[in-house]
Parts: C-alpha cells; sequence; structure tokens
C-alpha cells in the first residue's frame, strides 16, 4: 500500500496508527506503518523522554511520530489556576453529585489525576516538544488547529513533516496556509474532536482544497475495505485510532472498559462536548448523558469542562463504574469485537485492502490479482 | 460498472438514481444506471398512470424503478381528517406566524397544496401500487420500513425486486427477514431520512449483517470516487438521489432553490424534524432553524408535522421566499455546483469511478488500466 506520502515516509503501507500507548505505537511502526504517539497524556516531560526512549529501542529502526494538542492562538499569563477559577460553584457540584449517586470513591491519598488538561495548554506542548526533537521522529500532529509558525519552522529545520487535523475545507485551508505538510481529515464517524461532515464527503472535500499537500482519511477506518474507500476518495493515506485500543497491546488500565468497548455497536457513540467542552465522539454513557441533558447544567467552554472534569474521570476509571465508564472512539467500534494484537489487525487491514481492489477491479472489468 | 446485481436487472452501470421527476429518471435509465421514479407526491393514480406512461415511452426500453413510502404496521380507520385533528392549535399559529413574519402569502384561490402528505399514507401507496404493476417496473424500493408481506408477494410474482432502506443493521436485518430482495444502506450524510452511522461504517456493516443480499450504498455519494469507495465497501451498487437535484432534467419549480443548492457547501444541511417529523437530511433554512430552536414549539411526532407544513412547504416554494427555501439533500450539496444534463453528471460518475479504480490499483502496486 505505497502512495508518493509512503514512499516519502519510508514506510511500507500508508497506514497511519494515531494511539496514546507507546507499546501500540511502537507495534504499529514495526508492522509497516506509521506509529504515532499521543502526547497530551504526559505532563513530565521525564516521562515523555521515557517512552520515546522505549520507543527507540522497540521500533527496530522504523520511523513513527508524535501527536501534540498547541493552539495556534495563545492567551499570555494565565494560568492553571487563572481557569481554575473561572468554574461555576454549580458545575463542580454537578460533577461531584453525578460521582456520589454512582458510589464513585475519591483518588488514593497521593495519588494525582492520571488524566489531565494540563497536556492541552501551550507551555506543555512545548515542553513536549522540547524533548521530542531530541528524537528521531518523522511526523509531528497537531490535534485541535494549526501549530504555531515557529514550531512549524522548528520540525521543517529537522526534516519533520508536519500534519494537522481538519473537520472541514476551511480549516483544512488554513492549515495549508500555516505551512503545514500532511491534512488530516476527520469525519464525523471518527472517536475524538470532529465535525459534522462524514468522510465519505470530508476526504475528498479536503482533497480538492488542499491538493498536491497530501490528505489521509481519518474516521469510519477499521477495516482494509474502509482503507480502499479513503484511499479511493484521494486519500495518500489513512489516519487509525480507535481500532487500536482493545489490542493487546493497548494499556487501557480498565477491564471493564475493554469489555464496554468489546460489546459496543456502531450506534452506542455520542458526539459530546462531556470530556472536553468541543464536539469529540465517545462511548456515550450515563456519563454523557447527563452532560448533554437539557434538564442538567450543560457542559462549559474548553478548556473549563475538560479541567473540571479530570480528576473525576481519572476516579472513573481507577474505579472502574461501568455506567460512567467511557473513552473517546468512532463509529468503528462496532465491529472491535474481540482483542487481538496489533500485528494481527494490521495483517488483517492489508489483506482487507487487497480484498477490496480485487472487488472494485472485478466491477470494472478489469482482470483481478 | 458491473455486479450481480446490476446484470441480474439488465442495466449498464450499478447506478442507481432516485429522483421525483421523470425526465430525470428516464435520462439515468437512458444513461445506463436505474432511474427510480419517487411517487411520493402523486396524490391522483391518474397522475401517476400519465408519468408512467410517459416514461415507458422515454427510457427507450431500459428497465427502471419506482420508490414508494409504505409502512408496515398501520392503524385501521383512521382518517386524514382524525390525524389532522391531532395537530395542536398552538402550532398551527407557529406557522403562519412564521409565514406572515416573511411575508409569505396564501396559495392562489383553488389551487391546492403540491407537496402533500397523503402520499404518507398506505392506502395512496396502494393505490400507486395498482397502477405501477400494470407497467414493467423491475424494481419496487420502499423508503421507510419495511415494505407489507402481501406488497413483497405482488412484486415477486411480477419478477419484481424490492428494495428497502435501511439506517441501521438492524433494520437491515428486519428487511431481509421480511422478505425484501436489496437493502439500500443509508447513511449520516444522505439527504431525506437517515440514521446517525455514516456510510463509511454503515456500509459493510449491513453488508455483513444481511450477505449475500445485495447491498446499495446511500449517502455521501455524489462522484466516480465517492462510487468506488462504496463498492469497495462491499455494495452491489450506489444509490445517489441529491446530485440529480440541480441537473438541467430536474424541475424544481423554483430557480431560487436551485441557487441555493449551487451555492450550499457540505457544510449547509442540517438532520432536522422540521419536515415530517423524524430526522432528515436537508437544506439549513430560517425554516429549520426556527423548528430546531430550543425556545420554539419543537416538531410533531411524523405524520403529524407534514400533515402540519404541508401547505406552508408549498406557500415558501411557490412564492420563492429566499430564507425560508429548502429542499432535502445531503452533504454532497457542496460538489453540486453546476447546472449539468443528467448525461454529463452520469459520464463524469463513470469517468470518475474509472479513475478511482486506477488510483487504488496503483496503490496496491498493481499496473493500472
Amino acid at each position: 500500500m505505497e502512495t508518493e506520502l509512503s514512499k516519502r515516509l519510508g514506510i511500507e503501507h500508508a497506514i497511519f496508527g494515531f494511539t496514546p500507548f507507546p507499546a501500540v505505537a511502537a507495534a504499529i511502526s514495526r508492522a509497516g506503518g506509521l506509529g504515532v504517539l499521543g502526547a497530551v497524556r504526559y505532563t513530565a516531560p521525564g516521562d515523555l523522554a521515557r517512552d520515546l526512549d522505549w520507543m527507540q529501542e522497540h521500533t527496530g529502526g522504523r520511523p513513527y511520530g508524535l501527536d501534540v494538542v498547541m493552539p495556534a492562538g495563545k492567551v499570555e499569563g494565565v494560568t492553571e489556576a487563572d481557569v481554575e477559577a473561572m468554574i461555576p460553584e454549580g458545575h463542580r457540584r454537578f460533577v461531584e453529585e453525578l460521582l456520589t449517586k454512582h458510589g464513585v470513591p475519591p483518588l488514593p491519598a497521593g495519588e494525582a489525576s492520571g488524566w489531565r488538561i494540563t497536556g492541552w495548554m501551550e507551555h506543555v506542548a512545548r515542553s513536549q516538544l522540547d524533548v521530542a526533537f531530541d528524537y528521531p521522529i518523522k511526523l509531528l500532529a497537531n490535534a485541535l488547529g494549526s501549530p504555531p509558525a515557529d514550531v512549524v519552522g522548528r520540525a521543517h529545520d529537522r526534516g519533520v513533516l508536519v500534519a494537522a487535523l481538519a473537520g472541514s475545507a476551511v480549516h483544512a485551508r488554513r492549515h495549508a496556509e500555516a505551512g503545514i505538510d500532511i491534512v488530516v481529515a476527520q469525519g464525523y464517524e471518527a472517536g475524538g474532536h470532529t465535525g459534522e461532515i462524514a468522510s465519505m464527503v470530508l476526504t475528498p472535500e479536503v482533497v480538492d482544497a488542499v491538493g498536491p499537500l497530501p490528505v489521509l482519511a481519518a474516521g469510519g477506518i477499521g477495516s482494509g475495505e474502509q482503507i480502499a474507500a479513503g484511499l479511493a476518495l484521494g486519500a495518500q493515506g489513512v489516519w487509525l485510532g480507535s481500532v487500536w485500543l482493545t489490542t493487546t497491546e493497548a494499556d487501557l488500565h480498565s477491564r471493564a472498559l475493554t469489555a464496554k468497548l468489546l460489546a459496543a455497536g456502531s450506534g452506542d457513540t455520542v458526539r459530546s462536548r462531556a470530556l472536553t467542552g468541543k464536539p469529540a465522539r465517545q462511548l456515550r454513557t450515563e456519563w454523557t448523558d447527563a452532560w448533554d441533558d437539557p434538564d442538567g447544567p450543560g457542559t462549559l467552554p474548553m478548556p473549563l469542562q475538560g479541567l473540571l472534569v479530570a480528576e473525576a474521570v481519572s476516579r472513573i476509571q481507577k474505579h472502574g463504574t461501568e455506567p460512567l465508564l467511557g473513552t473517546p472512539v468512532g463509529q468503528i467500534v462496532g465491529r472491535m469485537n474481540s482483542e487481538r494484537s496489533v500485528r494481527q489487525v494490521f495483517d488483517e487491514l492489508t489483506r482487507g485492502f487487497e480484498r477490496a481492489v480485487d472487488r472494485v477491479q472485478r466491477i470494472a472489468g478489469r482482470s483481478a490479482s
């Protein structure tokens, strides 16, 4: 599965795998794709360095990338405490009442929230970059908005390609003007932050908007047939995130959550502001229902909502409170029905792609392989 | 573009074109696809017979189909007047106030509403079928729910294949159990009634659910690349509706509406209950905004909403009241930017399909045509 972009990056298959787990990212790179490690959960630069050291040892010299969250615009001189102070008391009460109702205990004394909003703040992302640029990363992806110009410059100086996610052609054009190298067109059906345009429509629209810049199709892709569809739509590669969550290498820290993902159907996700304040697709739970309830207080804007719920999310995960337990995941969760190794998933993706190409060749009246 | 299904139907390309306009349906059939005429707007059986006579003369002997709206369950002994009586006075007032605010005049004396809800009622659909079965239609499609068993039987006795639209695998299985022959998997991005699952995820899910029954991919398809994507996902054909609305053969009765469609972007549609009471994708307008406004009265359930707004919709169309003027249409409206003949659109679809097959063949390392 070779495109201009995959050749440029020196990978065998134009499959980009986003994951917060180093073991998954390394396995994707070893399998011939590009593993892209999500950095948002790292608050201490030392932790990121430790995991990038590990990546260096376990990718067998194959290329890999890093995904950060860095807004192009920034507010000077605002601290996390300033932001905390903007959260209404009623919202804090709503969180506590929800947790109490479901019997979710506090975190053990001395244990900090594992899921931190701080990774979303620019100074944290910048300290992550200072670490990352010491490693031979091949791709730097920015999950929200265009990266700042100086960051694009630093990446290019080091020969690192820069990618950014877009949910519309307008966003994609903005990224192109910011000098990035790859646009990830993230459709409505994707896990995490999404717009309203589905991949079938979004992918070619973004290709038209930014060509000849390469575009990756993201959202709704969890099989080789879906990869073929994304590539038929003009993408130079595909960006998969959800499908790795139920691999044996993933470390969700919660068997209950894995069980929920394996059992969920494609209709069991919701695009909700419950997690970050911006619409993000995730498992639908009593937690998202409570935030989306018109009779509740509603969500706060980013970054307040993320800050408000960070500790609660950690408590829910730690305690494994089934009705509240969720995670960002796309509609393809419906086909994530067994735990397999990254290698098995990857092999199935490439086999399914070959089958789909056979299929369209036959329909076009050409002999298949 | 040949599949088992296209061979069975005797059509050159596995492209199914749904349209309320006989001239469009006939042109699709002449171009080598299957034109499927929407019957919901016909209230008098004589009108349908007149247009089917016309189709017979203008399809050059090529196959064509008919689309009706017929619910499997029915309520005995309920008249249109009974249903009218269930509409709250406040809702009627809301409609009148909206129309007055925008200066929409009444219909001319003696002129009935062109857009009638009656086509949605079973006895009307049945009288349409009595007419249709006198013609050599090849396909009978049902737009909402599974068709009743006796209708499926009548169709099969005449060698007519029966198709039904589904927005989820559960619906698709129900159709299969009802004995239908083809499932149209209608994704979130489609115009008209849709569920929440996008085509990229829905198509293969429905194929898995009802295989070996043939599945048509619908929703988000307006180019040959999108056709290739739908077929790569396992469909045996594609079902296109929106793309024909801006063909020169289409008769929207409103230049203002055509202009709106040509100008709209993929983000200018909304999935709203404003038209029928069930979520249907359509152009977003001040009309849909008013119904979706949490401070308004909200929509009524089907069939009340359709009955409530039928005359208002006719008045808006007749008068061409730009801010309120809308139509069911999918997210592909973003690429409907010029008026062309059905033949031109069709040729572009088949050429784009060939390009997309070339593309995926090359990516798979196989020589392209």
